[in-house]
């Protein structure tokens, strides 16, 4: 089925101790359009200034995404971001941020992407995600990232957003800090009581785990050696989750299980080298066979 | 098979945000022999003062554990430890430490112990530790812990002792120390060169991860709603673990993912009340019934 993703397009320049990128390909929604495209196919709407290259273009179409809903501003400068990583990656700072086209990005859905059955809603102001979810029909399956800036500056927009979808994607800081308790399983369940019927927690290097009300599910990383750079690996998550859950067109708990373990192997992936060069970099055989180790360490024999 | 399992015997006052208790039995070895109690036959060693009450001593036996090696000091003290939780029991202050007899603790193990094939050294000075395992005649497999104090203060006889052990369970801030390395699977595979064949890193709320040199399997904590009291958790999952390692009787791969499994199922049965309640008022169907729940979180379908 059709995967609609609505996120940021960025360059990002990305410094850790051990290397370093300038203005390379990034933004929540490239990541999770990657990450997806291993799945499904997927409609991308997102902005970029007249600077960004073709070769971006070609990368995203080479991946079956559809480039309708790109808007390109003539005169526009495409969103900057620049970060840097610390302590074995575990402490991230913010360098600089220049919103520059996005500043002002009004997503307006193409007719063609109205139908979309599944919606995954990067993180945004809560408007600007509701005012997508108001464009798409009638969506079968609509899930959210936000963050702790919109929790703080916009809490009611927040709240009203949870109302409106069927899933939330937050960080486990995020999802103390929205509940108000430090208890991750109880935040889980009192995210539930604001609306999604499924709620997610990601935890970083430690996994993830899904709130259905049903029962509480956690799945713990893929353990990788060598962390080159995180940057994305949310998103790509997200982008794996939301890939397999249109694959399968199907929301039921064993489909949701196995969409959370495929978000968390490719967002393994992400991690092993700089921006999305791995996600760009990998086969799908590479994709299937962490895939299958990633099940088989998880399989507790008799 | 037997296991043999050294550690302290202690009366806890353990202070949370919701409850009290004021010298109750605790310890690890008391911990770790009720948690293992639920999978094998327990030989205790340890050491208590003469107010160390008869009810402890049936409850112990109650449990089919061996107290040959359970030493009383007449005239002495048992081991005191007070503690109180904060922040929703993500954070623990020591408030009062009393050895009492646990000072000049020598064990020394009964002839009846010497033939023991699995034993558990709980946290104790390394000397100590040695001390025991050169006691057993032919083991055929020896786990330990350690803590921070050891390994900054002890360092060298750390080294030591991980040469002559089979495998470690050590909290993650610990690994980290001793290896001085922030990646938690790296740290695991360091330790793996200081000697043991086994490193099992304790990660709290997130669960645990195995190393074996031929991989590293992560296993999520087992998602509780309602964490009462975490006194006691790490000795109860190596309990469990050793417990089910020394019933099976073997030590490959899948045994130990079941182990460690099994270790974590216990250990969130244990803190799920004050001290040691839960692990006394639990049966093994109720053991079962956890793991089971446990194993099927886990289990991804096709």
């Amino acid at each position: 089925m059709s995967l609609l993703i609505v996120g940021s397009i960025a360059f990002d320049s990305i410094k850790t101790p051990h290397d370093a990128v300038e203005e390379a390909l990034g933004g929540s929604c490239v990541y999770c359009a990657l990450a997806a495209s291993f799945f499904t196919d997927v409609r991308l709407v997102g902005i970029v200034g007249d600077d960004f290259p073709r070769e971006h273009v070609e990368l995203l179409e080479s991946r079956r995404i559809d480039l309708s809903g790109l808007e390109t501003v003539e005169g526009g400068k495409t969103f900057r971001w620049s970060g840097e990583y610390f302590d074995n990656m575990n402490r991230r700072e913010t360098l600089s941020v220049d919103l520059n086209v996005l500043e002002h990005f009004d997503p307006k859905l193409p007719d063609s992407y109205r139908d979309s059955e599944f919606v995954f809603l990067a993180n945004a102001a809560p408007q600007t995600q509701m005012s997508v979810l108001d464009q798409v029909k009638n969506p079968r399956f609509v899930m959210a990232d936000t963050m702790d800036l919109w929790i703080k500056t916009q809490h009611a927009e927040v709240l009203e957003l949870l109302k409106k979808i069927d899933g939330i994607i937050i960080n486990d800081d995020e999802a103390i800090l929205l509940t108000e308790t430090r208890n991750l399983v109880e935040a889980g369940n009192r995210i539930l009581e604001m609306g999604p019927s499924r709620v997610i927690i990601k935890k970083g290097e430690h996994g993830a785990m899904m709130f259905t009300g049903e029962e509480v599910v956690p799945l713990p990383a893929f353990p990788i050696h060598d962390v080159r750079d995180p940057t994305g690996a949310g998103d790509s998550f997200a982008g794996g989750l939301m890939g397999e859950l249109s694959r399968s067109g199907d929301v039921e708990a064993m489909r949701l299980k196995r969409a959370l373990a495929q978000g968390i192997v490719v967002s393994s992936l992400c991690c092993e080298d700089f921006g999305v060069r791995r996600l760009v970099s990998s086969s799908v055989d590479d994709l299937e066979s962490r895939y299958r180790k990633y099940r088989e360490l998880l399989q507790i024999d008799d």
